[in-house]
């Protein structure tokens, strides 16, 4: 994906990022590789030798699976050359190291399509964060098995998709599903309290580019209704867990986790509430830390570069 | 202000609340007294006679000021006499105790009026809470010396009253607010990043039924601008703090207060997002209190009673 | 188990406690029956027809099981009689409610076995604890199937018991340890990072007394090596569980959990020193929590008021 | 000061460290030097020209000054040459951006001496973190106003020295104090709870690396007795804060903050005690990124680059 054509930055819903100046001065490069020596320093001499300035960076040596991650931002407003000639001076980097890489520019956001069941809450603190600009993204789209919930403050300019589903209908209507996908070109897909299960395909077909929300901490409380499985067990904290989604349900590597501590005078209703605080917490931020590339998928787990 | 009288439950923004039955079930009783012996027995008493069941209690005794504080839930549902009956009979009770009591019906909400400028998060997390059913309260509106924000996503129900304010017009502004108050019953007014400083006449007028979001963690950083303030000294955690308006300014009797870390990286604007998060977070968790009976003011402080 | 009896307070090891005056002035009333109306009332009542004074009382009932929960601390400075006569005249109201009850002079410290393997820091930690007053607790002895450790900084008048264990010898060393217990006349045993299974009979012998910390956030990682566990699941949280002991391994009745963040960088080195810290943690507020009489077993979950 | 000088790594208190192999494997080097394009690939260059493998890498630019500050891990198992090639080779980079910078060997601990005053908990905290091998330092000594606590559990090869204190004796206690930093060759002094306002002159010898913890979250409740200046305000947090000494008493750069939360039931008592867990939680952290070379003064702040 060739995200460093200077595209004009997609405006944001609200208000200003925190960081950078105009479209096209800070990039964000992105590096995977079997780990050897030199790897930090090609990368920075090849963005010293374009004039670019490292404003921040991070690397993992994972020593179990000897890989290699990075992720390097680069201001180039004082750079000697294009943003296209560092791309091209860079392949050569990337074809030494084997690397699997990416340049993308900052300004240009992701495009983000939100799917929700009948819990609407996590939907909902997606917008919010949308509006006010804690999440610089491109909102392409909402799909519900469900009809749109009233006073949503969602603009116009969001459509929004409602794809009813029965026993019988299932493949047609993740076939629409992916239709919405392929054609909105969404980056990111996110399932904020989809309550059906992917099929295998579909999942697959989604495998890296899809975000769920798990009303548990994992691995603990798999499956339905998690908040009555903690009352049962009289646990003392709550969590919820955002994770790519694979084939396997619940399994997918975990991107983010929060708690909170409850009491023995919680009931589920009570847990279910507090719950919701956790779970659109917790599901922001793996979507922002997303949105920021700060995520990589590492077998059956995740790296994720802090802000 | 007698709560008892039986009214209808108004209906809440969206979903069922945690507990109770339905209207009439449910009461709460908040006493505030001199401490001395016998006043919990004399206050179970008078609930055990008239057949209802405590299902939450709580009390403190303020050694510093020899004051005591009770909040009790109290289940009428195989109650012998009515609610009335007991307010009743807790007449003498509250009487022989010089007690400052009252008798609320749970499902009756509390009546809130949200004051609001140019930063809205505040606002649309209190709609988005509202909405899921997080704040049992009846929004009898919202104003704003600003224009109305676009997105609230807000029921045609629920009036925005538009107050622009210059210098000159402060006095005519306030006015108009204390008119609102009056006019919509208001048991709670909401500073939800309100910008403007009340004058101590109207200060005075909200004593004890007007909560204000702080962006710091009092007693740090009073005054204009504390993100940037965190920022100079080099803090590594940032907060917020919900206090009752004073007329002295940032001095009012804490409710809630929370925090969060940050690093050496956070520029001011940063800190400003981040501070959003846990703004509107302290705020909701302080008006949730305050609906449900368990904040109690106490000289310059607070008594607050845990969910 | 009758406390009230006027024993002289027990010293503690360091400084004093947070609260309270003389022996014999605060006492706690703990309770537990079958809910029904004038519970509260009724022991209210026979508080204060002795002269007792309420200093903090908590209760809970538990919906699911009709079961009701109650703690009282009395402050007995100013009574009229005698603790004695306060008790005898209890008999009668736990007589009427068919209650479980305890009335305990909160200046007569519990008794305190501790029970140890190679893993020292719960050890030391709560020693530490029992040194600057943390807990008030008599520790009446350490034992550890390994040699002693050096450096405990404990007084010769603690007990260190050696007790090796073979698979061959294990009735005899559980046998000694039961020795222990009754001999030492200890309250509570706390298996702080004991790494033997308890036999079934061993696990009934102490049943309600005997306090485990597991290094997992229960019910994720059951077993042995769950910071491996958690590393090869990719978990972005570790946590520890301090649980009443049962025949059924890491299944018994959770008191206290807490979890910190992780990353994919922490090796599972790092997550054994990581949760050093949040074992000894948990471990401590469980301990405490129970030598303040705030835990009751409730079925397999526990009720535990909060300070 | 140079570290690189190839000592037998002088002994742990406990269990091994995280990360590493033997003596000399690891490297830890630090660089603070005026922001411009070129650091990062000049360093990693010249790592990745002896061999080395940079293992760890942070970095950050501090756009209000144009300051520059870098840490890095390198595993030098494999190098080509000796780390004393490799240090040759990095005074040139070192000119070249007119750095300050530094290369120590991760196996040679830093060299530490504790002051203390009749609160022991935080220098029990850092005796036991020593003990389990949480801390990799050595620890050369400590001094106390105070007599040498009972149960420290300290090895006699650490010494303890008795510094009492009158107004009159100050100059020479400060100068005793002064000799023993000087023979000790410590490398840090922690100030674990030590009473004493140190001299502008004490100060300033020990800029840089002397931490203190305060108890309050400054800029809070500065000076004497915070815990119950909390109290008064009533506030619904309490925290502690590790910085550097400077002669400005309680305004020196800030290492690291923690807070808990609290209620109106906690008397300064109860802040006290609660304030421990939260002090000696607090200075651990401080003194084990300084440890680690993660600690850099920035004028009145720091930069504290996170595990």
């Amino acid at each position: 994906m060739d995200l460093v054509a200077v595209e004009p930055a997609r405006a944001a819903g609200g208000m200003a990022r925190d960081r950078g100046a105009g479209p096209g001065s800070t990039h964000v490069v992105t590096v995977q590789c079997d780990d050897r020596p030199g790897i930090v320093s090609a990368v920075s001499q090849c963005i010293a030798s374009q004039g670019g300035n490292i404003t921040e960076a991070q690397q993992f040596n994972d020593h179990a699976t000897g890989r290699f991650f990075m992720r390097v931002e680069v201001d180039f407003r004082n750079a000697r050359g294009s943003v296209d000639a560092f791309r091209r001076s860079f392949e050569s980097v990337g074809a030494e190291f084997s690397m699997d890489w990416r340049i993308r520019d900052r300004s240009v956001h992701k495009r983000v399509l939100v799917l929700v069941s009948q819990h609407e809450h996590c939907l909902r603190d997606l917008l919010y964060r949308w509006r006010v600009g804690d999440l610089s993204m491109d909102l392409v789209g909402v799909a519900s098995n469900h009809v749109r919930p009233a006073g949503l403050g969602m603009p116009d300019s969001v459509p929004f998709h409602h794809l009813p589903l029965t026993r019988e209908t299932r493949p047609q209507q993740e076939a629409a599903i992916r239709r919405l996908v392929e054609e909105s070109k969404a980056d990111l897909v996110v399932l904020a309290r989809y309550m059906q299960i992917l099929s295998d395909d579909l999942a697959r077909f989604l495998a890296g580019r899809c975000i769920n929300i798990h009303h548990s901490f994992l691995p603990g409380f798999k499956g339905a209704k998690p908040y009555h499985q903690a009352y049962d067990r009289g646990v003392k904290m709550i969590g919820a867990t955002a994770h790519f989604v694979t084939a396997d349900l619940d399994e997918g590597p975990i991107i983010h986790q929060d708690v909170e501590h409850i009491s023995h005078s919680d009931r589920p209703e009570a847990l279910v509430r507090k719950g919701r605080d956790i779970e659109r917490r917790v599901l922001a931020h793996a979507v922002r830390s997303f949105l920021e590339d700060r995520v990589f998928p590492n077998g059956g787990k995740t790296v994720v570069f802090a802000e």
